[in-house]
């Protein structure tokens, strides 16, 4: 916390929002330990290379989610309420990690 | 299996390679759960964003090691027994999807 | 053209602008130019490679600035109008290219 | 140069070969032309967000194919004289940017 300008959104995740989104991330977390097995098991380099690349795409999907969510609340709020500029910045910030 | 030329490295890992990877693994499949956590909490996107993306660098990082390992394994094993333009073929395959 | 929801920018780019960015794109031009000449020159692929890596720096470094124009003047016009969430989809999308 | 194991490739590049890398290198440098062209008319931000990510497309393809080039001479031939690991090393380095 701190680096940015809230702790939390504007508008506060719904039951459902949260629940889609921490269900895509378990899915993650079961992909990852997918890859741990397939170490344990010795499993051919380009295997496992592909299903790293698989969860990277998984991750940059949900990213991109919150990215939306975080415009469409967050953003709009903040152009209504004249600071636009600020909170704009902070998320291209945010996004050029992401095209990293 | 049977998309790539092999389902097991040409050297098996040996225990400690195997234990060097997992546990990186281990730590992201943790940053996974704590994005989770993150979420129920409702927290502030940007600060979820920056963790996807330290997330997906380590992913990556795991994704190179893996990768060099084949390379100087596989690759070279390969290279020597005449074989190499297939496997590095497979490899930059791969690579490719990387490099999204 | 017709893609998109505009042809044009909601607040014209102005003279300075614009010679801000085609300057940054006239040295990408070079740039790649100057990978020519390495080509012609038979350099080593590696010393291409770190070329190619920087010119691809420097067009994302170009595409965030033109981002950052858009969601401050026409994103941020759009809002304001209600037409917030339709302009901001199409950033979205066109981000995720980015993201590749 | 200098900051890589060689200066040249260990088998030159045939005329066939550079005219090939060099007429996709004339192609983009005429997208980025392109892009000038867009920003002096103009355009809607999205569609020239588009065109840099064709570009940046068609960079990491010749990037591509200037790997695998390296891979199946530069590197090939390193493994076969037992110098495969330093190559390798300096390829994977490389590739590192490319994924960025």
């Amino acid at each position: 916390m701190g680096e940015f300008l809230h702790d939390h959104p504007i508008t506060p995740r719904t039951k459902d929002e949260k629940e889609k989104v921490i269900n895509r991330l378990k899915r993650i977390e079961g992909q990852v330990r997918g890859i741990q097995k397939m170490v344990e098991e010795d499993r051919y380099c380009p295997d496992i290379l592909v299903q790293i690349s698989a969860i990277n795409a998984a991750l940059k999907k949900v990213g991109f989610t919150v990215a939306e969510r975080h415009a469409k609340h967050c953003v709009s709020h903040a152009v209504k309420s004249g600071d636009g500029d600020e909170v704009i910045d902070e998320l291209l910030e945010v996004m050029k990690q992401f095209s990293k």
